[in-house]
């Protein structure tokens, strides 16, 4: 009986409201899954438009559409006020943020969570079947639907309450985020030396597929592992840039701590 | 007749000294490219005949084999000591450092520098065709030999003098090393809370892909580049590392200066 339902639910109508990166990237997902998007809904007009220009979706910026799912997918402050706009008991809800807890959602009617983990451009084409979805809702029921539904967009869905999501999107702040910082970093340092960046590529790709494959501890190279005083001084001397030459005093640090380097 | 004395010479009798990551890659990147290598020579008997059993280059801990290249692979503090065993005046002598200059080598023939931009680990084999190249040699004809030699190992191999090789190296360390040891920080932090790391590896494929694609600086997301102050705040709260929560400040601090936020 359960099973019918949620088959049948699978081909709900679906709302997505914001006009972002995430929201962008929603629609295409859903779109290539083949479920059935009525609306994009937000503000921006312009950002709408150039998702309903690739997505063939309607958009609006004043009438909410009727819906059985509205997917929020707007800044996390946005989140509350946004979720004031549907009033239809019987929907589910549901927001895309790593961080906010479910109960950000403020209105009356079935709550969840639609977490995919991923860093979203718009200049950047993706494929949806790798990003990760982390979901979760109030009633056992609910989970069993977004888990059909992100199954449908992707091969890797799971389940993680506030808590858990909490953290995940904590590590991806720090395994994405702070990474392509690095990467912006030594972008500038080879820049100012006229060395093309695109003579790091292996090595960047080198040490992205080595942590798949050994754990990254155990694949920790440089000077700050080795104990290498000589190359770390020369290196803080030749550093001009304040922010990075802290970033390597920091790291370095770390590095030397977890590996119990003295 | 330079053309034909540089073919003669590619075949000519080579040495690596060192019984490390890196004599280990050298040998097998030399052999791999049909280059003759007569000998690795070392100190540690038991790391040499891991290498001369994979490789079947002999091996000696105490007497010098006659060369015509010497590719000296040992720690940075050891190259100074260790190219004093050469005596041969008419051989080419070269080391494999990114920071060390040129006039580390002491003795008295042919200096020149081979450095391998990698992350070696003897767990992870190489595809040394994709490994890029860094030489110098004190005379033209010798940087054109060494130019020979490399682009017999690899698809990349560039001119970097002593001053250009520093800053290679250094943003090496920053685009691997640190990454690398971000890597760590994330697994730490994911494997605390029960979240299995291989759910981060399309993000961290992803984060890696665009940064060959789009500047780093433009493919910039997360809390600190949208300002997002709540976020920021949520996750030093819940850092529990001293380490990573150092981290965490210093790198959202950067961030926020390089893209302006206030």
């Amino acid at each position: 009986m359960l099973k019918a339902s949620i088959t049948q639910k699978i081909n709900m109508k679906t709302v997505i409201i914001g006009s972002g990166n995430v929201a962008y990237h929603m629609a295409k997902a859903f779109m290539s899954s083949g479920i059935s998007v009525v609306q994009v809904f937000g503000r921006n007009e312009k950002a709408l438009a150039e998702i309903s220009k690739e997505t063939n979706i309607p958009y609006s910026t004043n009438a909410l559409e009727d819906a059985d799912l509205y997917v929020i997918a707007v800044s996390d402050s946005a989140i509350a006020e946004t979720s004031l706009l549907i009033t239809k008991k019987s929907a589910l809800v549901v927001h895309t943020s790593g961080s906010m807890p479910l109960d950000t959602l403020a209105g009356n009617y079935r709550k969840g969570t639609l977490y995919p983990m991923q860093t979203f451009s718009k200049a950047k084409a993706l494929d949806y079947t790798e990003v990760p979805f982390f979901i979760h809702a109030e009633e056992k029921d609910d989970i069993k639907i977004l888990e059909n539904v992100a199954q449908k967009i992707s091969k890797h869905v799971s389940i993680a309450n506030d808590e858990k999501r909490k953290y995940i999107h904590l590590t991806a702040v720090v395994a994405c985020n702070f990474v392509n910082h690095l990467y912006t970093k030594a972008k500038e340092l080879a820049d100012s030396h006229n060395i093309p960046f695109s003579y790091f590529f292996p090595l960047i790709e080198e040490t992205t597929q080595k942590i798949m494959q050994i754990e990254p501890k155990a694949a920790q190279t440089g000077p700050a592992v080795r104990g290498d005083k000589r190359v770390i001084q020369l290196h803080e001397e030749i550093i001009s840039d304040a922010e990075l030459k802290e970033i390597y005093k920091v790291i370095n640090f770390s590095i030397q701590k977890t590996h119990g380097v003295k």
